[in-house]
């Protein structure tokens, strides 16, 4: 299944008590449709509070072979116009929408130009010019394999920090700087940790080169303030 | 005072009694500002419930002379970020953000492609194709002076009902419709109702020369359904 969301409207995409959520809210509606046995619907990954997703992707087991496109339209009516489902289409039974990923996507929005309270909830208004060419600079310092734990929330480090960074791509458009960033796979924080250090570069207060020292420190310390999350969106994910 | 608003976050711009409404903010700040005596705001107009401002006018007067660019730090700076004061000047006495308006520009968007939960307050969310060129054929009937009374909201008839618009222009960018008229004046309803109507045109359900007969017909029950609030922005006001 690819879906897409607004995740201003949304306490993250995971199941939280009480909290409203992208994956309760699908969950509930697919476990309707399939007669009131539980559905679980598994993620490509998890997003943060705020973080929106233009595509992300997801699989679930239904108790019975279905019409992809009747459930597709069914959910899209019972949904309260927050969440949209672009397409569901059947798969092997061992495909995994979370062990399966091969590359995912990421883009953030850095709006330089006027604060802009109509995209508050849609592009980081950071409302001061920055230095794109060092930007881009800096980025190919986090190009290929590295141990990201520079660039992990902190308490979020994994067994495995290690995470290959296939392209990044920066660019100004009409006052919006964005930042796409490929890769095999994401940690916790890593893509706005990225982002928040490239600001600081952009600032002239980190030369580019910076970035290849802090990455080599492997810790958190060294690495500059989390950009906000409703700057980001997850763009794609491939397996 | 020009200033932008998301209008998503407001029950429109005029004051009501314990609804979140951008005068309401401002005024309030204004009021504190100015020592708690009273201040009020006069715009160049109101906007309805979930209309956006790139560009409101308003004015005010203040008990003292006042340094015009502290008076807008102060405002930004207690505002909570869904309303942005862009500049502050001093006018003539004389002067009224509300009478003096010369022209008005208003921007209406249009989502013609795949529904998007990230823009659902932003544009309508039309989602099928449109004729455009149709459409435009049918805009060049509204240009000039006319009695719109067919296009006002049902009961907000004034005694004078003629306005002038100069310009239409209606383009698609990106499975976007956006449509910019300029006028010298607009009734209640009136942009959003030609709106609707054109739609209509580009749902080749109307022939765009039946918009000279419903502008003629001076009689709301011939225009065609109201195109929802989110899609309209106030671009300018010029005096």
């Amino acid at each position: 299944m690819t879906f897409s969301y607004n995740g201003s409207k949304f306490h993250g995409y995971q199941i939280q008590n009480g909290l409203r959520t992208v994956q309760a809210e699908i969950e509930e509606l697919l476990t309707k449709l399939n007669g009131m046995k539980k559905v679980k619907l598994i993620a490509s990954g998890r997003t943060d509070a705020l973080v929106h997703a233009y595509n992300q992707k997801a699989h679930f087991d239904f108790a019975k072979e279905i019409n992809a496109e009747k459930v597709r339209k069914s959910l899209n009516k019972l949904l309260k116009g927050d969440i949209y489902i672009k397409s569901i289409e059947s798969v092997n039974e061992k495909f995994s929408a979370r062990h399966d990923v091969k590359e995912k996507t990421y883009e953030y929005k850095i709006n330089v130009g006027e604060y802009n309270p109509i995209e508050a909830d849609y592009a980081y208004q950071y409302c001061k010019q920055l230095n794109v060419s060092k930007m881009i600079d800096a980025s190919k310092y986090l190009l290929g394999e590295h141990d990201f734990s520079s660039f992990v929330k902190k308490d979020s480090l994994k067994e495995d920090n290690i995470r290959n960074i296939y392209k990044i791509n920066i660019c100004l458009k009409d006052d919006i700087i964005l930042i796409n960033i490929t890769g095999n796979g994401f940690l916790r924080y890593m893509v706005r940790n990225i982002v928040g250090t490239l600001i600081a570069v952009g600032e002239n207060k980190l030369e580019p080169i910076k970035v290849k020292e802090i990455l080599e420190k492997k810790d958190r310390i060294y690495a500059k303030k989390t950009a906000p999350a409703c700057g980001l969106y997850l763009k794609e994910v491939r397996y």
